[in-house]
């Protein structure tokens, strides 16, 4: 058996349906390329029959990405499967991943309808029909096929292993085994996977994927068992978002093959050392946190705090510590970057944070970069990357600030006046309203006549300290149409209206692209 | 075997160290107030000899929580056992846990001095009569011993055998194996706990208790390993905090045994229902951040979002969900909380959520209820909770801010003008600032005079919406003591502000009380 375990990433996919949001076929290609960066073995960039933002990611990311597999999903249905084929079509390489329900469960939840059948026995025969079928079909438009046996984890073995032997037999390439719920243990989950390759009599021409969800806090324990015990492609996302309780993280597997190779005696091509960065953009577009106590790339994974620790640590460093900071990208240098640092710093530090910008990219990053250095004393690389992703995957501005004046206190009705450029018209207004932020985005809702709809509203300090850059999120909603806006300045109203204008302007290129579909 | 498992908190000691924050006395015992709810069996409250106020936290929750046992930590030394004893003199059942290292790493690292012996071998024996005065010291002073020895995932089992046979036989009730460096996997950490009872001789005289760490995302399966493999007590932290990646997340241990109660056959005496409030007071407590996706409390944990998961769900919850959301106490009401809705409803919402107020604190809730329900349509749980811990624990304020106005702009100068009651003195001023917050905190300290020095500035936005309740935490130090203020406003200035002015008046509480020891 090879010793290659493959890595996919669904990060675009599963991680991304459940952050609440969704990213734009732009922001899944920022994303795509840092996924890139890191290895990745297969990306899997959407389930195109969801929505035609989906397909066209896609799309985009089928013609933009060569060095990883494209994947798609898919339900065992005809016209889902036709979408994946499509937005597939300039992949290099191209994987449509389709599957069914084989949990009980899921067989009389789902497929309740007579037409799958009138007793479970019926709907078990008629499923796998559907299994094949989907099967052979995807067989027809993709390089790759990779077939999902949704709630594998609860499902009667003897039907999953039935279920996979015609999936194989169909031409499935790869056969993934969810544990949809997150309702397995290790030791449970190490022997389904061990027993599939014992009872499936075709097993040896398909790879075992395992896919595993955190409800119970075990993916990432259950996704080394499934390896353990013979599966040779893992499923997972960065910083483990997804559904509920959310996947795998990725880092964390990955992590615990090199660390314990010992164990498990296994190896991936992952770029280790971009784990903390991809972790940060990922957090960044989807407007999540990172936080502290997370594993491999939270703030503390590698900071030492109690007495007995820390002296541990200084004496041997083995003592607390069993990976290296530096191994999954966290940055060692303390070097001071100023307003007096110069472009040829900036360059150089962006560089040992992974980050090779053309000229017109340094520059912009350069004004960027002197405009926060006025403000503090000192710019740390958080700043630096805070900076970048404000810069990454910019759209087109319908929409500009040219002046914002603010007025609150405790004896003051919060007032706010703005200018705006709207295309080439300038307009001007003011409002007051609960607290500053809302003051501001009434009055830039009343001169831009926006009907976007405000849905969620995020903040956080994205540096330390008073003169700290402050971060705001917003997630607005127009026409059924949902994106992020970003901010960030060392004034919070500042980055409240900016990530406010930067949502507006999201939403009008949404509008545009979407009319010119 | 008994099939109880007791559940052993650290939030306090292994949690606390690693928040990069200290809480009071006070904050510690409103939180294990809210762990006593819970029914937690044993309560570590601090490591008494690392400081006068960890002495102070272990010696009040000692003398006000009676219906769990209270734990010290100390190092195998007998000051750090003396202060144990005397800090939990009147706890009505007093555990005192000390241990020593048993990984060569630690025994080399950590004692390397010619004291302990010269070689490997001499250190290994010099250890374990440590060990056993440590335990017989401890075994005078307390109720119960627990002994820890440190990074057992990592040591010679057979040394660690002799270790634990020696600490067993000096008295201790509890042998504690603690992954320290978050190394094993589940099936070597669940074979360990197994090979303790087989190789241990006296064995049955001891529980065995598992204290994982979380640095490649295995802590709450290894400590399931080491439940399934024969212990009955199980060390963790609500929300997984502690040293790095952190600790075993007990509400995902609990709710795993209680979920698999088929596979573990195992039960506790924790009342599931107190965890999400558990989980949203410690987070807000310490400053730190629940992310969406963390199991059994995060955000999304019950939430469903893509349509095949929305439909499934809709056609049987079981399709996709292991636990109901109100075994783990979030509230499923949708009654909408209004300025209209009196101090009856307010009443019975808090109840609801767990919270019995006296007639004072439902009074003084009560107003705060009202100023923040003129501002908002609607509110939410989560405005309750923020409300409430804002009031819970409160300080006697030195400072108090009588008045705040703030003047800022894309072509203004930041500028804010305070009035400050200082004890009874009014002071006021005005100042300039890089953006307004902290423009606001140089104008607070100008006119306290204040020399604390501001470490740590966070902001997040505690409900949806541009009218949302913003809430800033802020760590502070002055003399070597470090404290975390907090401030909740729909204005994000005003909540900064108010968490610099809790932030003073709890730093000169705390040199208060420092003084009248």
């Amino acid at each position: 058996m090879k010793d290659n375990v493959a890595i996919f990433d669904t990060t675009l996919r599963d991680g991304e349906q459940a952050a609440g949001t969704r990213l734009g076929s732009r922001e899944k290609l920022t994303i795509a390329r840092q996924l890139s960066r890191l290895n990745i073995d297969i990306i899997e960039a959407g389930y195109p029959a969801s929505s035609p933002e989906d397909f066209e990611a896609v799309r985009l990311l089928s013609r933009e990405i060569d060095n990883a597999t494209i994947c798609a999903l898919s339900r065992a249905v005809a016209s889902d499967i036709d979408a994946c084929g499509k937005a597939l079509a300039k992949a290099k390489r191209a994987r449509i991943h389709t599957g069914i329900g084989v949990s009980d469960i899921h067989i009389l939840g789902k497929f309740r309808d007579e037409k799958y059948g009138k007793t479970l026995a019926e709907k078990r025969v008629k499923l796998i029909k559907m299994a094949v079928d989907a099967v052979k079909m995807a067989k027809g438009l993709a390089d790759e096929v990779e077939f999902y046996a949704e709630d594998a984890g609860r499902a009667d073995p003897e039907y999953l292993f039935e279920m996979l032997e015609a999936a194989i037999g169909a031409g499935a390439n790869v056969v993934n085994i969810p544990d949809t719920t997150g309702y397995t243990v290790p030791e449970q989950f190490g022997g389904l996977i061990r027993s599939i390759r014992e009872k499936v009599p075709n097993i040896d021409k398909a790879v075992i994927s395992v896919h595993c969800h955190d409800d119970l806090g075990m993916a990432v324990a259950n996704t080394l068992a499934g390896v353990h015990n013979g599966a040779r492609q893992v499923e997972g996302t960065i910083n483990g978002i997804g559904e509920r309780a959310g996947n795998a993280a990725l880092e964390e597997v990955v992590m615990a093959l090199r660390t314990r190779a010992d164990y498990f005696g296994l190896r991936t091509r992952i770029h280790t050392n971009e784990f903390y960065r991809t972790s940060r953009l990922v957090a960044d577009m989807l407007g999540m946190i990172v936080p502290a106590n997370k594993a491999v790339v939270g703030g503390n994974a590698f900071s030492h705090s109690s007495g007995i620790h820390v002296d541990g640590f200084l004496k041997k460093r083995e003592t607390y510590e069993i990976m290296r900071p530096e191994d999954v990208g966290f940055s060692e240098s303390r070097v001071v970057l100023t307003a007096r640092t110069g472009r040829h710093g900036l360059r150089d530090r962006l560089a040992k944070l992974g980050y090779k910008l053309s000229q017109p990219e340094l520059n912009q990053a350069y004004q960027r970069f002197l405009a926060v250095a006025d403000k503090k004393q000192e710019v740390f690389d958080e700043d630096l990357i805070a900076i970048l992703h404000g810069q990454l995957g910019e759209v087109p501005a319908v929409y500009s600030l040219d002046y914002l004046h603010t007025y609150s206190g405790t004896a003051a009705i919060p007032t706010a006046t703005v200018r705006m450029k709207v295309r080439d018209e300038v307009k001007e207004g003011a409002t007051v309203g609960n607290g500053q932020v809302d003051a501001v985005y009434r009055a830039i809702a009343m001169v831009t006549r926006s009907s976007a709809r405000l849905t969620r509203y995020e903040i956080r300090a994205v540096t330390s300290g008073t003169e700290a850059l402050g971060e705001v999120t917003v997630q607005m909603e127009e026409g059924g149409r949902r994106v992020l806006g970003r901010g960030t300045s060392t004034d919070v109203i500042e980055a409240s209206a900016k990530a406010y204008v930067d949502g507006l302007n999201k939403l009008a290129d949404l509008a545009q692209s979407g009319q010119a579909d």
